[in-house]
């Protein structure tokens, strides 16, 4: 049992007072997650089908007694238990803890109230537990948030069109997430956090850790207003599986994510593939082509259905949310009424000319005709050998 | 009968020596057309069926002589009959023919070799003819041509973006459709003149005229080695109507049509809506979200399924031909090899874990997550309760 006592350790007591536990059951199970994240990698599948099946404390406890588990192969088990084991160190657990309470770090599971069940969507790949800096219980008003993500190397462009997506988002209510790296995601904290707003920053290091550097500032200024989170223990490095990894928790933390600017090779596009693996809706905002910062964007759109981003009325569309504005401009407005008038003068029945919908109308041809084109590519109206009429809505 | 005579007329034999017709029904066939044409408006329905139906000889000889029509309702040809009758004029159609003759345009119809037969795409409002000036053999080399349009107020970027595209593809021998304008228009006639290539100008007024007037000289370099044309008799001016059937006619005369730049109320949406009307590929290409003059095309893209247009190579694919990259670059390359290596993994039959599919494929798991999700987009995978499998050609 390489000296391990999950009921007797010097940690938990501390533990226990640090998040007021109601029971003695309840400090157990936290301590035995806190032991867990110290064995494991973030999205070990292994793991979570062990603790899925008994829980933290009755899964830890059979790995390290060591004999088989039905609930994941024998292969499996044996290379689990020799990437877990070297790592199993009360001593660590101790530090990592004691950090966290230091820095008020919570360690925020499955059980608490506050955790965000969105996150569960990951299934086996979920996180054990989040690591939190700032008001946990802010935590579950990200259930309808926007992950706002993009290249560190953003252009001027995908920092102004980050902050203004942000700025506007925030202003409504709706809660940001990002990765507070430098570029993009700064652009969207800050310009959120300028607002009034909640944002989250997901990091791939311990919560305790300001990376990078450069953001220090900005990271303790999200964390006194809202969230800075990791799923792994305090004084862990960022390593680049753990910001691979961390890019699964902002997809699935958020409602919908948009990339607003990435290279070809810009880990957004990991961002944008693990919302498209959880089914997430998924926007990119275009940019100029000549811009490599806006050619990961444009993939995203060409190739993978992206969502193309122009406003955050899109983004609100995206989050399945009306958009807020009210006045319909430029051609919107000209063309609900014309279009209207348009389909006024057709039949779901009779096939008839474009020339006679333009009498009908009392409108000018050539408007028809275009308006005809258009009504088509929306599928309100079909076309045939002898003229144009309404689509039904079965048709 | 308005003292018109079809196969006495003046005009007539001046028109069958400049074309060297073979006979005198095809002299006054082409004789008929250029009347046709003076009483006309582009895109007349009506007179397209009786067309259709009789020819041009005996159907103006059917609606000079007043009786009723078949193909045409009672109340359509009297209204037609009070739209065209005031236009009859020997004198004009004399004038136009003349005009031509003096400034090398060649009235081209149905009957001719060089007709381009996907104008007739359009049905009953299919254009009667084309005025040419250039060599009218070039005019069916525009059955795999692209059409490039957009904003006459370009930035620099849709000017340089326009330049960019049409110098590509018409290097590559693919011909390039416009109209003549100021902005994108001129940008890709310009640049497709500037490598060799073939472009046609359809311009909304005569053929004899050059507009816009600063177009002079380059309507005279296209006219050089590509086309000008339309479907109005030389001295007609450009009218709105006849602008807006004119992008009927970009649409119908190219394979595909890309929109580089347009603002909300942009002609080239009412040339894009031709293009859907006509069931040709609609691309459009993107740019920054804060410019007016990418508006237009973010909505194509958005709400009417244009393609996003980045690349040459996305118009080659947008033409339905092979891109002609041989050397496929950043993540392309990279996605390629570790995206063959992750479905080498996988199975049709069996779900398998990612962290399975990892150490099959001897790769990172974090990789082979975010390629999953990609490739879960693009439909070759699917995932489950149990990991993801690949899905079968049927599935």
């Amino acid at each position: 049992m390489n000296g391990f006592d999950l009921s007797a350790d010097v940690a938990l007591g501390a533990l226990a007072s640090m998040h007021g536990e109601q029971s003695p059951e309840a400090a157990r199970e936290r301590y035995a997650i806190a032991v867990w994240c110290q064995l494991i990698e973030p999205g070990d599948s292994v793991a979570g089908r062990i603790i899925a099946a008994r829980g933290p404390v009755a899964g830890l406890e059979a790995v390290l007694a060591g004999g088989p588990l039905p609930e994941v192969t024998a292969r499996e088990l044996a290379e689990a238990r020799k990437r877990w084991l070297p790592r199993l160190s009360a001593r660590a657990v101790a530090a990592s803890l004691a950090t966290a309470a230091a820095r008020g770090v919570a360690l925020v599971t499955r059980s608490d109230p506050s955790w965000p069940g969105q996150l569960d969507d990951l299934g086996p790949h979920a996180p054990l537990c989040l690591w939190v800096r700032g008001d946990v219980r802010a935590l579950r008003r990200f259930e309808a948030s926007v992950a706002i993500v993009g290249a560190r190397a953003a252009s001027r462009y995908g920092d102004h069109v980050a902050m203004e997506l942000a700025a506007d988002l925030a202003s409504e209510g709706i809660a940001v997430v990002s990765g507070g790296a430098y570029g993009i995601d700064g652009a969207a904290h800050r310009a959120t956090l300028a607002t009034g707003g909640l944002t989250a920053a997901l990091l791939a290091g311990g919560a305790d850790r300001s990376y990078p550097a450069g953001h220090t500032q900005l990271i303790d200024d999200i964390a006194q207003s809202g969230i800075i989170a990791s799923e792994v223990p305090c004084g862990s490095a960022p390593t680049k599986w753990r910001f691979l990894q961390r890019n699964r928790l902002i997809a699935a933390l958020s409602a919908a994510t948009v990339v607003v600017e990435a290279g070809w090779r810009s880990g957004s596009l990991n961002t944008a593939g693990h919302a498209a693996a959880l089914s997430r809706p998924l926007g990119a905002v275009p940019g100029p082509i000549t811009s490599a910062t806006s050619a990961g964007t444009h993939r995203l759109i060409r190739e993978y259905g992206a969502q193309c981003i122009t406003s955050a009325d899109d983004v609100r569309e995206l989050l399945g949310l009306t958009p807020r504005t009210d006045a319909v401009t430029g051609v919107d407005a000209g063309r609900t009424g014309e279009a209207t008038r348009v389909q006024d003068a057709m039949s779901t029945r009779s096939w008839r000319e474009s020339t006679d919908i333009a009498r009908r109308a009392g409108m000018a041809a050539d408007a028809v005709e275009a308006i005809l084109g258009l009504l088509r590519l929306d599928g309100s109206v079909e076309t045939g050998a002898e003229g144009w009429r309404l689509r039904t809505a079965a048709g």
